[in-house]
């Protein structure tokens, strides 16, 4: 077992996941046989797909990140993938997500992955299709491979989540990633903190709020979220330099923190703003180790959706 | 021979077609060769290709299921294709179709599917260029892919063409598909009728014209065209429910055709519009099946092309 | 050795090249070496990769020859493409270049192409990555694979470069491929010449400038370029009759040419502007045996890149 000593009690029986939705839906055993696959995987042992299966990835919110590592784990599983871009198909007349999905599935598209700007834009979809859904995003909702490449690059470094101070700082109302991570990591016994300006503070969560300065001396992980300038620049009352000073990580701030401890970002950076530049890359930053990870962790999720059909 | 009886004259000699553009140019027996190598893949003889081949597939329309089923037909025969993008292409720079078709000749690209805005955008090319051309649909002009799958769809279902009763229904006026089917179906035996709103009516075409309750009574099969309101949304003098209760298969309608007779659609279908939301996934709908038909027929027809060099 | 007689002198010693940006990193020894193998591929003699490779083509301006020959290289060595759309990329939030190659070599992505509108684009970059990167463009910059597939076409034609005389056209003062053929041409002992109206003339560069007419009775090699309407229309005070009149490559001005010379063009061509339609695809034009060559000359640049990790 990768979770040691049966550190976190089981959440529920498990019935079998036919989709990936949200972390909500996953006990501990499914996280942990998600975290064994894909260490495994990292130890070389790539899994083989009986079929030659097809995929469709279906983004309409840009991505690098997540679009191209889904696209590197279906490459490495074998996996073919559909070119489906929403501003060149029948979406631009009008065609529902429905409509698009069950076309893509009487194409005989295997499995599909979607980002969409609409909150649980699966709600109305999954009951009425016969392939696996992964969501790579629902608007301000969640983010669940994010969330579980974050949880492998976490227990890769500590071997355990039980009681590791971890503290979301940032964009915690606008972030489907903080939603995801703190209710996973949480479950799985973490002491999980919350880091955020009063304007982007989210009091419906069950988490306590601290200080930056309290963060940086706490933490054993610090989880740092993306100021999304495109979404409400004008919102925002402070100057870069004035936000990065009070809310960032800055030079100073990273002095303060426990030797062992590291520093994670879902990505894209704004260097200098959430943290500064030249911390990006410093030795206890794991951000590009996220990114790494995120293909094992996506290869581990297809890999059980369709040759298992369920997680 | 798949149309039983030869229930219909061979129309010529049947020169050697090295590409697909019109239906006017297919004559029953290569209709019927391709529908039976299309029927052999649908039974699990997906052809080989001797060699490894490239397409590029050039839509200058926007396109889901067109574009999905050809790609999908290509994965399914081994066939890689070139990811050509006409807004990221040198068509940004001025550059002719005829200057692009010849680029991807000489990059070594064996063959092209395009779509094109302007009708017979193919009627400079096909003379010039030494790879097969595959027409996805010109202007208002035709879509002959989609004829094939539909007259596969029709086949599977009653096993003949000769003395049908097809009515299609709905923007004949501007709907390269209407005009591929009337032609190749009528050729093919059946009684082909029309229904449409005045202002969509082809006086040109030499069908009669019969109103949507006498369609409903006497088709076997009624094909429904799609509402195009992003063409001509300002010319329609209806209301959405208006046109649907005028010219649409409502849920009443449809209890009063026969038993056996069936519905298809080009899709993307306007649910509610020239079909009840309801209709669209019920028992007499061939809607879906017409899609995943597409792959068969497209597979049928790449092969050929590539394998062979002709229909 | 292709390039006989030991013609050109090595230009130095020749480390080990695990970019290609500029031609003027090439010495005369590597550019045979390159030669020699896209003419073995040529002749059938396609290398073998010893890995799955996967790369990513970043193109941020409009290509089609450059990318399309790009894609075909890598089907024909077997090597997986990534599908970067920068459009529908981290780009859009504001990644900078850098953390998008960091991402990608995090991916597990083992080589990239860019084509980038800034000079020098790879400047801040090559150093801090650990993955090969080609140039397929940089700004008003160089363009070193159009560059070597030139090479690889006036080689094919005279089996040598010394003594020939060469003269590129046109708007040289905005042109990569300009700047990068002069100088590769002059290092492999061409005698190189340039012919452009007064305003696109580059007067650093140490070549002397000779007219239209003398250029097409002098040259075994006119190399045209394309007049880029789309950046600087309105700088132009010609209609373009009078351009093609004055600057251009008319029907007169071909029947003055040497017997065996040749014409080229980097394309996209502007017919009638640089060149006369009927002149594009004349039996002295090699305009698309260029692009075909292309493809070789791309995949002998991956092949040496990806499997011997340099040039």
């Amino acid at each position: 077992m990768i979770l040691q000593h049966k550190e976190v009690l089981n959440q529920g029986a498990g019935s079998d996941m036919k989709h990936l939705l949200s972390m909500k839906d996953l006990d501990t055993d499914k996280i942990a046989s998600l975290l064994e696959e894909a260490e495994r995987i990292s130890n070389g042992q790539v899994p083989e797909l009986s079929e030659k299966f097809t995929a469709a990835y279906l983004f309409y919110e840009p991505s690098t990140r997540t679009k191209m590592s889904f696209e590197m784990a279906a490459h490495r599983l074998g996996v073919s993938l559909l070119n489906f871009v929403p501003e060149h198909s029948s979406t631009t007349k009008g065609e529902s997500l429905y409509d698009t999905v069950k076309t893509l599935e009487a194409i005989g598209t295997d499995l599909v992955v979607i980002r969409h700007s609409e909150d649980q834009y699966y709600k109305d979809l999954t009951d009425r299709i016969s392939i696996p859904l992964i969501n790579a995003g629902d608007g301000k909702g969640e983010h669940p491979t994010q969330s579980l490449l974050d949880l492998l690059t976490i227990h890769q470094e500590f071997g355990k989540f039980n009681k590791l101070n971890i503290v979301i700082c940032g964009d915690i109302l606008h972030s489907r990633v903080a939603r995801s991570n703190a209710y996973a990591l949480s479950m799985l016994g973490a002491n999980v903190y919350l880091s955020a300006p009063d304007i982007w503070q989210d009091q419906s969560l069950p988490y306590e709020y601290i200080s930056m300065d309290e963060a940086v001396e706490i933490s054993d992980v610090l989880m740092l979220l993306r100021v999304q300038h495109e979404r409400h620049g004008s919102q925002m009352n402070w100057t870069i330099e004035e936000y990065h000073q009070l809310y960032g990580l800055t030079m100073e701030r990273e002095q303060r923190m426990k030797h062992h401890s590291i520093v994670m970002h879902p990505a894209p950076v704004n260097r200098g703003v959430e943290i500064a530049d030249e911390l990006v890359e410093c030795d206890r930053s794991r951000i590009f180790k996220q990114i790494s990870n995120g293909v094992l962790m996506r290869m581990a999720i297809l890999y059980r959706l369709l040759e298992k059909g369920a997680i």
